[in-house]
Protein backbone atom coordinates (compact mmCIF):
# COMPACT_ATOMS: atom_id res chain seq x y z
CA UNK A 1 0.00 0.00 0.00
CA UNK A 2 1.03 4.03 -0.35
CA UNK A 3 2.36 5.49 2.36
CA UNK A 4 2.01 8.98 2.72
CA UNK A 5 3.81 11.14 5.58
CA UNK A 6 2.41 14.62 5.84
CA UNK A 7 1.13 17.27 8.50
CA UNK A 8 -2.75 17.24 8.46
CA UNK A 9 -2.35 21.10 8.41
CA UNK A 10 -0.03 21.28 5.46
CA UNK A 11 -1.86 22.51 2.16
CA UNK A 12 1.02 20.87 0.50
CA UNK A 13 0.21 17.52 2.52
CA UNK A 14 -3.65 18.07 1.66
CA UNK A 15 -2.31 18.21 -1.94
CA UNK A 16 -1.81 14.53 -2.04
CA UNK A 17 -4.75 13.40 0.46
CA UNK A 18 -7.17 14.90 -1.66
CA UNK A 19 -6.26 13.32 -4.89
CA UNK A 20 -5.15 10.11 -3.42
CA UNK A 21 -9.06 10.21 -2.11
CA UNK A 22 -10.22 11.26 -5.55
CA UNK A 23 -8.68 8.55 -7.55
CA UNK A 24 -9.53 6.11 -4.62
CA UNK A 25 -6.45 4.68 -3.93
CA UNK A 26 -5.62 3.28 -0.91
CA UNK A 27 -2.96 4.57 1.57
CA UNK A 28 -1.39 5.01 4.92
CA UNK A 29 -1.21 8.08 6.58
CA UNK A 30 1.70 9.29 8.68
CA UNK A 31 1.45 12.01 10.59
CA UNK A 32 4.40 14.48 10.50
CA UNK A 33 4.11 17.76 13.09
CA UNK A 34 6.51 20.46 11.30
CA UNK A 35 5.82 22.59 14.47
CA UNK A 36 7.02 19.83 17.39
CA UNK A 37 10.46 19.80 14.70
CA UNK A 38 9.44 15.90 13.30
CA UNK A 39 10.12 16.51 10.18
CA UNK A 40 14.04 17.51 10.81
CA UNK A 41 14.65 14.25 12.60
CA UNK A 42 17.83 11.92 11.19
CA UNK A 43 14.82 9.41 11.05
CA UNK A 44 12.54 11.63 9.17
CA UNK A 45 15.55 12.64 6.73
CA UNK A 46 16.19 9.13 6.11
CA UNK A 47 12.96 9.17 4.29
CA UNK A 48 13.65 12.72 2.66
CA UNK A 49 16.93 14.23 2.87
CA UNK A 50 15.20 18.09 2.47
CA UNK A 51 13.57 17.65 5.69
CA UNK A 52 9.98 18.25 3.78
CA UNK A 53 6.54 16.52 3.58
CA UNK A 54 4.46 15.77 1.93
CA UNK A 55 6.72 12.38 1.38
CA UNK A 56 5.47 9.01 -0.54
CA UNK A 57 6.42 5.50 -0.31
CA UNK A 58 5.14 3.58 -2.78
CA UNK A 59 3.96 -0.26 -2.49
CA UNK A 60 7.71 -0.86 -3.99
CA UNK A 61 9.18 0.78 -1.23
CA UNK A 62 10.29 3.74 -3.76
CA UNK A 63 10.58 7.52 -1.86
CA UNK A 64 9.29 10.79 -3.73
CA UNK A 65 9.05 14.32 -2.46
CA UNK A 66 7.53 17.32 -3.80
CA UNK A 67 3.71 17.33 -3.29
CA UNK A 68 3.12 18.36 -7.13
CA UNK A 69 5.22 15.58 -7.99
CA UNK A 70 3.81 13.57 -6.18
CA UNK A 71 0.36 14.35 -7.68
CA UNK A 72 1.42 14.05 -11.08
CA UNK A 73 2.82 10.42 -9.82
CA UNK A 74 -0.84 8.93 -8.31
CA UNK A 75 -2.80 11.12 -11.29
CA UNK A 76 -1.28 9.11 -14.34
CA UNK A 77 -3.85 7.31 -16.02
CA UNK A 78 -6.54 8.97 -14.24
CA UNK A 79 -9.12 11.63 -14.86
CA UNK A 80 -7.13 14.30 -13.08
CA UNK A 81 -4.46 14.32 -15.34
CA UNK A 82 -5.51 14.66 -19.16
CA UNK A 83 -3.49 12.14 -21.63
CA UNK A 84 -2.71 15.41 -24.46
CA UNK A 85 0.92 16.20 -24.37
CA UNK A 86 0.42 20.12 -24.87
CA UNK A 87 -2.67 20.05 -22.21
CA UNK A 88 0.17 18.40 -19.88
CA UNK A 89 2.41 20.54 -19.71
CA UNK A 90 0.22 23.25 -19.63
CA UNK A 91 -0.82 21.29 -15.85
CA UNK A 92 3.02 21.43 -15.14
CA UNK A 93 2.81 25.38 -16.50
CA UNK A 94 0.33 26.01 -13.52
CA UNK A 95 2.11 23.84 -11.00
CA UNK A 96 5.41 25.74 -11.38
CA UNK A 97 3.36 29.01 -10.99
CA UNK A 98 1.90 27.49 -7.79
CA UNK A 99 5.55 26.27 -6.79
CA UNK A 100 7.11 29.82 -7.29
CA UNK A 101 4.98 32.85 -8.05
CA UNK A 102 2.00 31.55 -5.45
CA UNK A 103 3.03 28.85 -2.06
CA UNK A 104 6.03 30.69 -1.53
CA UNK A 105 3.42 34.00 -0.11
CA UNK A 106 0.19 32.74 0.49
CA UNK A 107 1.11 29.88 2.10
CA UNK A 108 3.80 31.14 3.86
CA UNK A 109 2.26 34.15 5.18
CA UNK A 110 -0.96 31.40 6.58
CA UNK A 111 2.14 29.95 8.02
CA UNK A 112 3.44 33.32 9.86
CA UNK A 113 -0.54 33.65 11.16
CA UNK A 114 -1.35 29.76 11.93
CA UNK A 115 1.71 28.31 13.05
CA UNK A 116 3.69 30.82 13.84
CA UNK A 117 1.49 32.64 16.26
CA UNK A 118 1.49 36.04 14.05
CA UNK A 119 4.91 37.31 16.13
CA UNK A 120 5.28 41.32 16.02
CA UNK A 121 8.81 40.36 14.73
CA UNK A 122 7.27 38.70 11.16
CA UNK A 123 5.19 41.86 10.35
CA UNK A 124 7.66 42.76 7.60
CA UNK A 125 7.97 40.33 6.10
CA UNK A 126 4.26 39.17 6.20
CA UNK A 127 3.53 42.55 4.48
CA UNK A 128 6.04 41.67 1.79
CA UNK A 129 3.92 38.03 1.46
CA UNK A 130 1.15 39.69 1.08
CA UNK A 131 1.55 41.88 -1.95
CA UNK A 132 3.15 39.01 -4.00
CA UNK A 133 0.63 36.94 -3.01
CA UNK A 134 -1.92 39.54 -4.45
CA UNK A 135 -0.30 39.22 -7.76
CA UNK A 136 -0.72 35.32 -8.23
CA UNK A 137 -4.24 35.75 -7.07
CA UNK A 138 -4.68 38.74 -9.86
CA UNK A 139 -3.13 36.16 -12.34
CA UNK A 140 -5.65 33.38 -11.20
CA UNK A 141 -8.61 35.85 -11.08
CA UNK A 142 -7.40 37.06 -14.62
CA UNK A 143 -7.18 33.33 -16.34
CA UNK A 144 -10.44 32.21 -14.64
CA UNK A 145 -12.48 34.99 -16.63
CA UNK A 146 -12.85 32.75 -19.92
CA UNK A 147 -12.73 29.02 -18.02
CA UNK A 148 -14.03 27.38 -15.09
CA UNK A 149 -10.99 25.13 -14.70
CA UNK A 150 -7.25 26.00 -15.23
CA UNK A 151 -6.57 23.27 -17.98
CA UNK A 152 -8.46 22.25 -20.96
CA UNK A 153 -11.90 23.49 -19.17
CA UNK A 154 -12.00 20.14 -16.90
CA UNK A 155 -10.94 19.67 -13.10
CA UNK A 156 -7.29 17.93 -12.76
CA UNK A 157 -4.48 18.24 -10.67
CA UNK A 158 -3.38 21.57 -11.58
CA UNK A 159 -6.28 22.78 -9.66
CA UNK A 160 -5.60 20.81 -6.75
CA UNK A 161 -2.29 22.31 -6.85
CA UNK A 162 -4.03 25.94 -6.75
CA UNK A 163 -6.36 25.01 -4.77
CA UNK A 164 -4.85 23.76 -1.47
CA UNK A 165 -3.81 27.37 -0.71
CA UNK A 166 -6.31 29.29 -2.64
CA UNK A 167 -8.97 28.53 -0.79
CA UNK A 168 -7.39 29.06 2.91
CA UNK A 169 -5.51 32.19 2.06
CA UNK A 170 -8.00 34.26 4.30
CA UNK A 171 -6.56 32.38 6.69
CA UNK A 172 -3.37 34.02 6.14
CA UNK A 173 -4.88 37.52 5.61
CA UNK A 174 -5.67 37.28 2.34
CA UNK A 175 -9.11 38.55 1.02
CA UNK A 176 -10.95 36.85 -2.09
CA UNK A 177 -13.77 39.58 -1.76
CA UNK A 178 -12.57 41.21 -4.98
CA UNK A 179 -11.82 37.75 -7.14
CA UNK A 180 -15.18 36.95 -7.88
CA UNK A 181 -13.92 34.18 -10.70
CA UNK A 182 -11.47 32.22 -7.69
CA UNK A 183 -14.77 32.09 -5.23
CA UNK A 184 -16.62 30.36 -8.02
CA UNK A 185 -14.24 28.33 -8.65
CA UNK A 186 -13.48 27.24 -5.35
CA UNK A 187 -17.06 26.62 -4.95
CA UNK A 188 -16.63 24.41 -8.52
CA UNK A 189 -13.58 22.50 -7.03
CA UNK A 190 -15.60 21.85 -3.69
CA UNK A 191 -18.28 20.23 -5.76
CA UNK A 192 -15.94 17.21 -7.25
CA UNK A 193 -16.72 13.66 -6.06
CA UNK A 194 -14.53 12.26 -3.53
CA UNK A 195 -13.51 15.94 -2.35
CA UNK A 196 -12.31 16.14 1.17
CA UNK A 197 -11.02 19.20 3.35
CA UNK A 198 -8.11 20.47 5.03
CA UNK A 199 -7.51 19.31 8.11
CA UNK B 1 8.97 26.51 -36.33
CA UNK B 2 8.85 26.81 -32.38
CA UNK B 3 10.03 30.69 -30.72
CA UNK B 4 11.75 31.00 -28.09
CA UNK B 5 11.09 34.52 -26.00
CA UNK B 6 14.05 35.00 -23.81
CA UNK B 7 16.96 37.18 -22.34
CA UNK B 8 20.32 35.29 -23.51
CA UNK B 9 21.58 35.83 -19.77
CA UNK B 10 18.90 34.40 -17.83
CA UNK B 11 19.61 30.54 -16.75
CA UNK B 12 15.83 29.57 -16.78
CA UNK B 13 16.03 30.51 -20.48
CA UNK B 14 19.19 29.12 -21.29
CA UNK B 15 17.41 25.43 -20.22
CA UNK B 16 14.66 25.96 -23.00
CA UNK B 17 17.70 27.37 -25.87
CA UNK B 18 19.98 23.94 -24.52
CA UNK B 19 17.42 21.51 -24.49
CA UNK B 20 15.83 22.71 -28.15
CA UNK B 21 19.88 22.33 -29.38
CA UNK B 22 19.60 19.13 -27.77
CA UNK B 23 16.98 17.87 -29.32
CA UNK B 24 18.04 19.80 -32.66
CA UNK B 25 14.07 21.34 -32.42
CA UNK B 26 14.72 24.20 -35.09
CA UNK B 27 13.51 27.45 -33.41
CA UNK B 28 13.40 31.19 -33.64
CA UNK B 29 14.93 33.15 -30.88
CA UNK B 30 13.17 36.34 -30.00
CA UNK B 31 15.44 38.33 -27.45
CA UNK B 32 14.00 40.13 -24.23
CA UNK B 33 15.75 42.54 -22.16
CA UNK B 34 14.33 42.19 -18.41
CA UNK B 35 16.88 45.42 -17.09
CA UNK B 36 15.30 47.43 -19.95
CA UNK B 37 11.80 46.23 -19.17
CA UNK B 38 11.00 44.53 -22.20
CA UNK B 39 8.87 42.11 -20.04
CA UNK B 40 6.95 44.22 -18.37
CA UNK B 41 5.53 46.17 -21.60
CA UNK B 42 1.51 45.43 -22.63
CA UNK B 43 2.72 43.71 -25.97
CA UNK B 44 4.79 40.97 -23.89
CA UNK B 45 1.85 40.43 -21.15
CA UNK B 46 -0.17 39.92 -24.06
CA UNK B 47 2.31 36.78 -24.62
CA UNK B 48 2.53 36.17 -20.61
CA UNK B 49 0.41 37.54 -18.82
CA UNK B 50 3.25 37.20 -15.72
CA UNK B 51 5.53 39.15 -17.56
CA UNK B 52 8.15 36.30 -17.28
CA UNK B 53 10.06 34.73 -19.64
CA UNK B 54 10.95 32.33 -20.62
CA UNK B 55 8.24 32.07 -22.98
CA UNK B 56 7.27 29.09 -26.06
CA UNK B 57 4.89 29.35 -29.09
CA UNK B 58 4.36 26.50 -30.95
CA UNK B 59 3.87 26.34 -34.72
CA UNK B 60 0.62 26.16 -34.27
CA UNK B 61 0.45 29.30 -32.22
CA UNK B 62 -0.03 27.89 -28.41
CA UNK B 63 2.10 29.54 -25.94
CA UNK B 64 3.76 27.68 -23.03
CA UNK B 65 5.64 29.40 -20.16
CA UNK B 66 7.41 28.19 -17.15
CA UNK B 67 10.84 26.99 -17.91
CA UNK B 68 10.52 23.65 -16.69
CA UNK B 69 7.23 23.20 -18.11
CA UNK B 70 8.52 23.92 -21.76
CA UNK B 71 11.36 21.91 -21.26
CA UNK B 72 9.42 18.88 -20.09
CA UNK B 73 7.39 19.96 -23.08
CA UNK B 74 9.98 19.89 -25.56
CA UNK B 75 11.74 16.48 -24.05
CA UNK B 76 8.81 14.29 -24.80
CA UNK B 77 9.77 11.36 -26.67
CA UNK B 78 13.38 12.40 -27.09
CA UNK B 79 16.20 10.81 -25.17
CA UNK B 80 16.41 13.94 -22.42
CA UNK B 81 12.87 11.80 -21.28
CA UNK B 82 12.88 8.45 -19.99
CA UNK B 83 9.39 6.83 -20.89
CA UNK B 84 9.15 5.11 -17.33
CA UNK B 85 6.59 6.93 -14.64
CA UNK B 86 8.56 7.09 -11.41
CA UNK B 87 11.69 7.86 -13.12
CA UNK B 88 9.53 10.50 -14.73
CA UNK B 89 8.26 11.98 -11.18
CA UNK B 90 11.65 11.65 -9.78
CA UNK B 91 12.56 14.27 -12.57
CA UNK B 92 9.68 16.18 -11.63
CA UNK B 93 10.60 15.80 -7.97
CA UNK B 94 13.89 17.26 -8.79
CA UNK B 95 12.45 19.81 -11.09
CA UNK B 96 10.36 21.39 -8.40
CA UNK B 97 13.30 21.19 -6.15
CA UNK B 98 14.94 23.71 -8.43
CA UNK B 99 12.23 25.94 -8.70
CA UNK B 100 11.70 26.29 -4.82
CA UNK B 101 14.69 25.42 -2.69
CA UNK B 102 17.61 26.11 -5.79
CA UNK B 103 16.36 29.28 -8.42
CA UNK B 104 14.98 31.99 -5.67
CA UNK B 105 18.03 31.94 -3.68
CA UNK B 106 21.16 30.59 -6.50
CA UNK B 107 19.64 32.80 -9.47
CA UNK B 108 18.47 35.53 -7.55
CA UNK B 109 22.06 36.05 -5.50
CA UNK B 110 23.55 36.35 -9.10
CA UNK B 111 20.58 38.78 -10.46
CA UNK B 112 21.55 40.92 -7.53
CA UNK B 113 25.33 40.38 -8.29
CA UNK B 114 25.32 40.49 -12.36
CA UNK B 115 22.05 42.42 -12.92
CA UNK B 116 21.39 45.15 -10.17
CA UNK B 117 25.66 45.51 -9.61
CA UNK B 118 25.51 44.50 -6.55
CA UNK B 119 23.93 47.61 -4.47
CA UNK B 120 24.55 47.90 -0.89
CA UNK B 121 21.35 48.26 -0.23
CA UNK B 122 20.57 44.10 -1.26
CA UNK B 123 23.50 42.77 0.80
CA UNK B 124 20.68 41.85 3.65
CA UNK B 125 18.98 39.86 1.35
CA UNK B 126 21.73 38.71 -0.70
CA UNK B 127 23.62 37.11 2.78
CA UNK B 128 19.51 35.33 3.70
CA UNK B 129 19.76 34.00 -0.17
CA UNK B 130 23.27 32.45 -0.17
CA UNK B 131 22.78 30.68 3.08
CA UNK B 132 19.47 28.97 1.82
CA UNK B 133 20.98 28.60 -1.66
CA UNK B 134 24.13 26.52 -0.13
CA UNK B 135 21.29 24.43 1.29
CA UNK B 136 20.72 23.20 -1.94
CA UNK B 137 23.81 22.67 -2.74
CA UNK B 138 24.34 20.49 -0.12
CA UNK B 139 21.08 17.96 -1.11
CA UNK B 140 22.57 17.82 -4.77
CA UNK B 141 26.19 16.88 -3.63
CA UNK B 142 24.89 14.59 -1.10
CA UNK B 143 22.87 12.91 -4.29
CA UNK B 144 25.69 12.98 -6.55
CA UNK B 145 27.89 10.65 -4.07
CA UNK B 146 25.97 7.91 -5.75
CA UNK B 147 24.87 8.80 -9.47
CA UNK B 148 26.39 10.79 -12.29
CA UNK B 149 22.77 12.12 -13.23
CA UNK B 150 20.25 13.11 -11.29
CA UNK B 151 17.30 10.56 -12.28
CA UNK B 152 18.12 6.64 -13.16
CA UNK B 153 22.10 7.52 -13.80
CA UNK B 154 21.43 8.85 -17.30
CA UNK B 155 21.18 12.65 -18.72
CA UNK B 156 18.00 14.19 -18.55
CA UNK B 157 15.91 17.91 -18.10
CA UNK B 158 16.32 17.37 -14.49
CA UNK B 159 20.64 18.11 -15.16
CA UNK B 160 19.31 20.81 -17.65
CA UNK B 161 17.33 22.02 -14.83
CA UNK B 162 20.03 22.18 -12.03
CA UNK B 163 22.75 22.74 -14.37
CA UNK B 164 21.25 26.07 -15.84
CA UNK B 165 21.98 28.22 -12.61
CA UNK B 166 24.19 25.79 -10.52
CA UNK B 167 27.46 26.48 -13.31
CA UNK B 168 27.27 29.78 -12.63
CA UNK B 169 26.47 29.91 -8.97
CA UNK B 170 29.78 31.28 -8.48
CA UNK B 171 28.64 34.43 -10.43
CA UNK B 172 26.42 34.59 -7.48
CA UNK B 173 29.06 34.26 -5.29
CA UNK B 174 28.93 30.38 -4.42
CA UNK B 175 31.86 28.88 -3.74
CA UNK B 176 31.93 25.29 -5.64
CA UNK B 177 35.42 24.49 -3.67
CA UNK B 178 33.80 22.03 -1.08
CA UNK B 179 31.44 20.60 -3.36
CA UNK B 180 33.19 17.99 -5.63
CA UNK B 181 29.90 15.80 -6.78
CA UNK B 182 28.91 19.00 -8.38
CA UNK B 183 31.66 19.76 -9.95
CA UNK B 184 32.36 16.51 -11.83
CA UNK B 185 28.54 16.65 -12.43
CA UNK B 186 29.21 20.02 -14.26
CA UNK B 187 31.96 18.70 -16.56
CA UNK B 188 29.59 15.89 -17.44
CA UNK B 189 27.00 18.20 -18.74
CA UNK B 190 29.21 19.98 -20.62
CA UNK B 191 30.22 17.23 -22.53
CA UNK B 192 26.87 15.99 -23.55
CA UNK B 193 26.34 16.23 -27.15
CA UNK B 194 25.02 19.56 -28.57
CA UNK B 195 26.38 21.03 -25.61
CA UNK B 196 25.99 25.24 -25.93
CA UNK B 197 27.11 27.55 -23.57
CA UNK B 198 24.96 29.87 -21.86
CA UNK B 199 25.01 33.85 -22.95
Amino acid sequence: MLKIYGDVKSGNCYKVKLVAEQIQAPYHWIDVDIIKGETQTPEFKEVNPTGKIPVLVTSAGKTLAESNAIIWFLAQDTHLLPKEQFEQAEILQWMFFEQYMHEPFIATARFIKIYLGNPASKQGELASKMEKGYLALDVMEQHLTSTDFFVGGVYSIADVALFAYTHVAEEGGFSLKDYPNIRHWIERVKSQKHFITLG
